[in-house]
């Protein structure tokens, strides 16, 4: 995990790397008003390798998503084997993966609390590999997806879960409680596929696993979600895709186990490093 | 309608008032980056009353959706009576409001061509009115919602139809074509609850009457979905409210009528006025 570069934001839009325990900020080095713009820029790459003391405590800093204000936030469901059947409704997995959106604000960084809402005791956590867009696209084919991703991190996806079966159709309200879920706890530049064709990603609650599968084993893969997704959509840099959670949540225990103030849900991956965050009721 | 001030968003950024058949030029007298931040600000009433000669004809100006860059565009889905029965899957209307998220580069702005993609002949419209938000809320009362609502519009909410229904949940894909539908043709300032609460609103294609009823009888009130919404995400000024649309979508004919290049689309609405897009095939 050291041999990648990790960049946080930080303090609001400020944005720097990891060193040690430390983090170099390098918001005055680079004119960048956030990592999305030193993304489209491709500055990742050259801000990496900055080499000096770092000027804050990375336990000192309050960590916020690693992109903050991304045009798009696009999350798949049901991604994984098993996850259809978790569903028991009976019918067959779809050939193309289910897509929706979260807000900016329905996420916290590394280290921050998620907000468990008054209106729902069914807080749930969904444990996520993410991918970061870095290259301008449409109808990118499969082959060429992995050129267009621009780094790596880790969602919790977290979800009020009565409230994703509210209405007709769609699962948008339960999906976008301000500070119901986590993204970080870094970016991680992609560089080598090797970073996502298979890495483990586990999700655990209080040190107890709850979610454990490789991502290998993706319905969809990176690249076809990256090729469907723009089939559609024009993809841009610092666009954000939630690629989908093992089976294992909260919801799916007999008798459900819902998040409570408390807890820790940590969300780790191979390479990537492991999102912590904590749960507390909204003040 | 020509009761109300008119705000246009147009080459780009630029945004003016209508005047006549022109457009003043207001982008340069208020330092804002666009409407969005405009709104955020107050300052609608303000530069509503601007009198000078208008400074670009209407006609020639590209007109673009009139908030360009918002925090979220929200649409309510089976929102008139009828429309859940169209369906035909023999499930009630639920309590709720179904709800989905659409990025501002699938729509155009008035007069603009909307775009019928390769890969679906399914393009249909649907004609809907748009509120946008103009205070900062959380759980805002029905009671008090009309005071975070800053301006109304309206939108084809421009759908392919079979990419709707393409997984197993959610409706993204089928919503989300870049230029698949539009927003506008202007933001009317709204000051008195008689702009929304009983309004006549008409999709007509090519002139024939296609969409026709009355905002009262919207199964969720303007009021209710702001109050629902407000409940889970905070609105921020310049969010955008797409809030249903009544029966007579092309879908629902037999055989479907779906658009093709060369049809004209009209969506109006007492008050606001009469959003007209074209369409052509992909280039």
């Amino acid at each position: 995990m050291t041999d990648h570069p990790r960049f946080v934001t930080f303090s609001g839009n400020r944005y720097g790397l990891v060193h040690g325990n430390g983090i170099i900020d390098l918001t005055d080095d680079y004119p960048y008003p956030s990592l999305r713009e030193a993304i489209a820029d491709g500055a990742l790459p050259r801000m990496s390798q900055t080499r000096r003391s770092p000027d804050v405590d990375l336990d000192d800093a309050t960590l916020g998503i690693p992109i903050p204000g991304p045009e798009k936030i696009i999350c798949v469901g049901v991604n994984f084997p098993d996850r259809n059947a978790e569903y028991k409704d009976g019918k067959e997995q779809p050939p193309n993966p289910s897509l929706f959106v979260r807000f900016p604000r329905s996420f916290v960084g590394h280290n921050q609390n998620i907000v468990r809402p008054a209106e729902s005791p069914q807080l749930d956590y969904e444990g996520e590999v993410v991918i970061v867009i870095g290259k301008h696209g449409r109808r990118i084919s499969e082959k060429d997806a992995y050129n267009h991703i621009a780094a790596i991190t880790l969602s919790n996806e977290g979800t009020v879960r009565d409230w994703v079966r509210h209405a007709k159709f769609n699962v948008t309200q339960g999906k976008n409680w301000d500070r119901s879920g986590a993204i970080g706890p870094w970016l991680v530049p992609f560089t080598d596929a090797a970073q996502l064709d298979d890495i483990a990603l586990e999700t655990r609650v209080n040190g107890e696993i709850r979610q454990s599968d490789r991502t290998s084993r993706m319905v969809f893969s990176f690249r076809k979600i990256v090729a469907y997704v723009s089939t559609f959509t024009t993809l841009i840099p610092g666009d954000v895709l939630i690629c989908g959670t093992p089976i294992g949540a909260g919801a799916r225990f007999d008798p459900p186990q819902w998040l409570k103030p408390g807890d820790v849900i940590e969300v780790e991956a191979d390479g990537i490093g492991c999102l912590r965050n904590g749960v507390e009721d909204e003040a």
